[in-house]
Parts: C-alpha cells; structure tokens; sequence
C-alpha cells in the first residue's frame, strides 16, 4: 500500500521538469532553491470540488488546470515561472488518481518549464493549493500601472470557459456541433495561461490583470488599483462561432462574454504609442489580442458601455456570494 | 458583506510583520520579493479539519498551528522564516473567524518575523493550506548528513501533543489536574516551533528533521535518508510530570512518545564532539534537548531499543493508513 508520503515521490517522478537553481526538492522538511539575483513573484490558488471545478472532472485535467489558473498569476505579472509547491487534499489514496494527475501536470509544466519542488498530501475532500514561484528578470507588470488615455486590451477568446460549463451542466440544451462543444469543454478544463504574452507584455504594457473571475470583476480590480474608469466598447467582444453557436442570443452571449469566469486571459492596458508593438507581441507569441476600449478619469472603478450613461455592473463568479 | 477579496486583506491588515526585502504583497496577481544572494528555502503544509485538528479548534488556535506546523519544517531546514502565503478553504464567510485566525497567526508570526505576502480564500469544507519561505545564509540543515557514531537528539518533550488530543476525545478519562490537562491542551493547540534551536544548530548538528507524526516514523525518514540505522536508549525518553499524570501507565505512556504526532520539536543528530556546543545552544534559546540514541551501520532505517534484538515499528500518524 502506498503511503501518503510515497504519492508526492511517485507524482514528482513522473515529472520532466528541473530547474538548475534548484539545490534540494521533495525528500526534505524544505526545498532549497539558489537565488543569486533577482526578484521572485509568489501566488497560491486554491481549486475545491464542486466549487471551482465540476465533481466529475478528470484528474488530467485538474492537474492541468490547478497548474493553470497559477501560471496565469505568474503571466500576470509578466514573470517566467520557476517552481510548483502542490497541497494535494484526497478523499482516498489513489495511486491511478495521482498518476493521471501528475500527465495532466505534466502536459503543461513540460510546454512552460516549471518544477514541482515540495508537495503535501492529506486525507479530506478533494481539493488542489498549488503556490507557485516565478523571476521577474525586468519590470513586474502591475495592476496600478495603468493611465488615462490608455488603451485596453484582452488576449484570447472571452466566455468560452463559462459556456463550457453551461454545456456540462446541461444548462444549454443540444447546440452547436460535437466539436464546438468539445472545444468549449477544453478551454473549461484545459486554459492555456498566457505565459509568453506576460513575459513579452512587461515591457509595453502599462498595468495587467488576468481574467478569472469575469471579465467586469477583474477589469474593476485593476482599475481600483490604477484609480481609473473604463469605457468598454461592446461591439469589440466578438464572439468566436462555437460561442456563438451555443448562445444563440446576442444579450446572453454578451452578459456572458463579460461575466463568465474561468477565461484566464490577460487584460491589460497600454498607451496609445504602444499599439505596433502589441501587435507585434501577438503575431510573435501566437495569441489573439484584441483592443476593446480605453481608460480616463471618472469615478475610481467605475466601467461604462461606450454610448450608456448606466454603468456595467460586475456579476462575475464569487465564490463567497 | 465582505467578499473573498476582501477577506485576505482583512486578514493581511491585522499583522504587523513585514519585511524589508518585500516590493509587493497581497493586492496584485502575485507577490514580488527581492533576493539578493542566497538560497531559498520552501515548504508546504495543509490542516484539515476533522483529520489534523478536531473540529473544536478555535481559530485563533487554527492560526498559530497552521503557521507553526510550517515554521516547524524551516526549523529542521535551520533557515530563517520570512514569508507565508496561506491558502484558506472556510465553509461560510466569518469576518470574526478571520479575524481570531488571524490573532492566532499574528501571537506567532510577530514572535519569529515572517510576513504574510499572498492568500487565497476559498469556499469549501475548512482547511488550511500554507506556504512557508525561509533564508538559509549558512549550510542548511538535510536529513542526509548523519553519519554512523552521531548522537542522537530530541528538543522539548514527546508525547504530550498526543496526550493532548487523547484528553480532549474522552479517551483518558478524568486525571491530572487542571493545570496539567490544560498545559497538554496547549501543546496541541499551540505547537512551538523551534526556530532559534534549528538556525544555531545549523553550523553543530549533521541530521535534522521535525518531528511531525511521532517519533519512530520521523527518525525513520532521517535513517533512510543518511542510510543507516539507530539505537535509542528508552530511558532517556524522561516524560514530564504532566504527562506522567494523565498517562500512568508506564508501557502505554512510551508508546504515547514513541509514535504521538503533533510534537512539532527537533530530531537532530550530530557528532560526540559537538556535545558541548549543543549543551551552549540549549542553554542559549531556551530550549530543552536530550540525547536519546546513537546512528550505526546497520539495516537502513531500523531502529533497535538498546537491549533488544527486535526493531521497533512505528506505529505514526499516517492520513491515509
């Protein structure tokens, strides 16, 4: 019978990844990491069953995503991730569970080059603590950067994660074909974090914020740290056609387009001198990015509709509401 | 209402420590920390409820063990804490809860300098996942250093972490006095790290490792690791008189210090010429250390009762057994 101290081992062994910094990983009371210069940026997520992610989700895909969601911290703030510290929570031991886990890890860990140095693993429900560490080599990209008159962009496909668990849960009914609901499920169960957009980001970009919670959430994050308001230009959301094909109501799609969590796309601001440049960034790192408004002065926080005196209020996913 | 947002940073305003080599803490995507030299050391502990404290726990207890569980590995690693992330799964807001939890937190955190630097608060059956970071200025503290002839050490007093639950679950029955049973219950509660003890032992000790899940199954670790075997000398296992009191039972009492988890103090072995300087360090941080066996050839991680041809089997705190 395998040991819940032989699991972290038999996940870590599965793994690909080191790191030449590292001096010492799991097998200790610590990980010792060399650090000779630099800056470290630091995040912990949290993924629970049936809160962030549906009971019947594959452990593929959640070592996937529980890496996912943190890289897009790291991709945030423009830093090339380093090390992977993993808070394992199981039900049961499940060697299988674990082997698949560490696959879906894997997958992803291999494509941005981060180690798993130091794990825990305990008996309870299901849930996944991931912290991760990264090297900011230049400027950190910041939340509070941002200034009136810059511009506003987001990477990527916005609601398509949010659709895909509509579909899962049944919520939708029988649209769209078998391969637009499949890619819908991917990018629920499978985000790509914006890694080499961050990096390539830092030195353009003027403030960033990745895109979690919803696209109105996040957008106020960011302008409450940079002491803005935002005017949000609607028709620049376009759907992508499997979007379209599951929300077929024009209202819907866009309330979901705006609200939907799970996205982790970037959103990020930049001055109106920077456009060549963002351009260049998406051709060179092969991610869509797309201009959909402009921050100026106003009420701290505060997002607009071009062409609406109401503002738009978030309803993004909270898991304490 | 408070939102989950807002509950790290409430959280993060009832500390007082920070450091100085902090650029950014809680409130961006990721906190940014300056490292100019050195090495890093990391560590990651999770609590749950129901499986590693009894759901009775308050949660200014909470706050202390939950740090104090990770300093305690810093602590065998001979590193020196500096910052926490803490990952934080409640079942319901509590602006109170967080609020003791963060008292708890705060009585230890200010006691050893380490800065809260990044969070994550989640909706979920309770559970406490935290992230510990610590400097190593001199040669860390391994569990492979020992070598064959070292004496073998213990901080403090095993057992009474143990004792502490036992008393708490009806399972001793009405003995001790109050003082007594209360001073058990805070050991449990309130574990102390042995941070001091681990840094000044750095430069002395060969082996260390903290012992977490009673001391058979951690000295075990520390044998595998340095490939060797052990002798303990049972006599030197003194209980204290509180102990003593709620366990008369001199058998069921060895057993108790043998394999009780939740002492969280230091297993350390080092060599003969080294006794005097650990007498000093002792005496200088205050805390209690005992010599209780000797390291020797032998199968790898055996551990023998001097007199005895039997190996003793640790019979530890393992979640998933």
């Amino acid at each position: 019978m395998v040991t819940e101290f032989e699991l972290i081992d038999r996940l870590r062994n599965r793994l690909r990844q080191r790191q030449p910094q590292t001096q010492l990983s799991i097998g200790d009371d610590a990980a010792l990491l060399n650090l000779n210069r630099g800056t470290l940026a630091a995040a912990v997520d949290t993924l629970v069953a049936g809160v962030h992610f549906p009971e019947q989700t594959t452990a593929a895909d959640l070592g996937w995503k529980s890496l996912a969601v943190n890289l897009s911290d790291l991709a945030a703030m423009g830093a090339t991730p380093r090390w992977a510290l993993l808070a394992l929570t199981l039900p049961q031991v499940g060697e299988s569970w674990v082997d698949e886990f560490a696959d879906g890890w894997a997958e992803l860990a291999d494509s941005v080059g981060i180690e798993l140095i130091g794990g825990d693993t305990t008996r309870g429900p299901l849930s996944i603590s991931v912290t991760v560490l990264g090297e900011v080599a230049q400027r950190p990209l910041l939340r509070s950067g941002a200034s009136a008159g810059d511009d506003l962009y987001v990477s990527g496909q916005l609601g398509e994660a949010a659709a895909g668990l509509a579909l899962l849960q049944d919520r939708l009914g029988c649209v769209g074909s078998d391969a637009q609901r499949a890619a819908l499920l991917a990018r629920l169960n499978r985000p790509a974090p914006r890694v080499a957009l961050g990096q390539a980001l830092a030195a353009q970009a003027s403030a960033a914020i990745d895109v979690s919670d919803g696209l109105l959430s996040d957008l106020a994050h960011l302008l409450r740290a940079s002491n803005l308001a935002a005017m949000l230009d609607l028709n620049r959301l376009q759907p992508s056609a499997a979007l379209a094909a599951v929300i077929p109501d024009a209202r819907a799609r866009t309330h979901c387009m705006l609200n939907g969590g799970d996205d982790y796309e970037l959103l990020f601001s930049a001055p109106a001198s920077a456009a060549d440049a963002i351009d260049q960034i998406s051709a060179d790192t092969g991610t869509a990015v797309r201009r959909i408004g402009r921050l100026d002065q106003g009420t701290r926080g505060l997002i607009y509709a071009a062409g609406s005196e109401q503002p738009l209020v978030a309803q993004g996913w909270d898991h304490f509401r």
